[in-house]
């Protein structure tokens, strides 16, 4: 029998594993960080500058780079609006903290990853790696990613 | 020959074919509007509201529902922090304007349409269809769409 999901038929051959093979380490991209000593204005300097939509807050402990929280454009725009100082707020004030951060693991399949995306309505998942209960930042993948690796996909001509 | 595109084979079909053949009109989504005439704090709270993020500009013209702007999250975060009061801010002043905006024909492909999404670097492209030099507003197509259409095709199992 043919396999048909929704309006979109691809063949008979296995499309969807070769698609679940990709893996999130093959993928991932480098995030935009700050430390968890910074202010609202901070991370929004750093979103403006390197023009992303996600900011990732990190920690030094035992020489790991840990993740523990994100601050989206959503979070700055309510404290924006909130008539504050933006330089006054610290980040902790506005960030999404660990544990309830959507991630990802380093050795996940894409697949996983592109169903929290979808899932959590997120721009953006950090890549971790679990030590000693520890977040440790890898990476992330956001919707970005995904569109890319799309248009990769979609570009490949047969030969 | 065997096709190879960067990292990613996918075997000797015409996977990349296939992907291109499929159209923006079979998946676009219903965009959420405000009138011209709305504010800053308007275009806010039906971001919030929504949870989108981005709101389409809109005005009727000839009785044809016309785009004549767009905006993000980005463009609400600058006035907010610019110590205006978002209800006093029109929206005029806030949004990117037709022609500026980037956008995608109704029966055009949904590469086209990803194509934009990375190359221009935005969330979201509006679908229109040219009528009389007028943008009639159909839709849109985001990076949630195309990562939606990924994780779809990825769950595709054959049987």
């Amino acid at each position: 029998a043919r396999p048909r999901v929704g309006y979109f038929y691809l063949g008979k051959e296995m499309y969807g594993k070769k698609l679940r093979e990709m893996q999130v380490k093959d993928y991932k991209s480098i995030p935009i960080v700050v430390p968890d000593q910074a202010t609202a204005y901070d991370a929004m300097c750093m979103m403006f500058m390197e023009d992303v939509g996600t900011v990732l807050v990190v920690r030094d402990i035992n020489d790991i780079k840990t993740l523990v929280g994100i601050v989206t454009k959503k979070d700055l725009l309510k404290a924006a609006i909130g008539k504050q100082n933006m330089s006054n707020v610290p980040i902790s004030m506005v960030m999404t903290r660990s544990p309830h951060i959507i991630t990802v693991g380093n050795n996940e399949s894409l697949y996983i990853a592109a169903k929290k995306l979808v899932e959590y309505q997120v721009d953006c998942i950090p890549v971790i790696n679990l030590i000693d209960n520890q977040y440790e930042l890898m990476g992330y993948i956001s919707r970005d990613t995904i569109t890319r690796i799309f248009v990769e996909l979609a570009s490949i001509h047969s030969v």
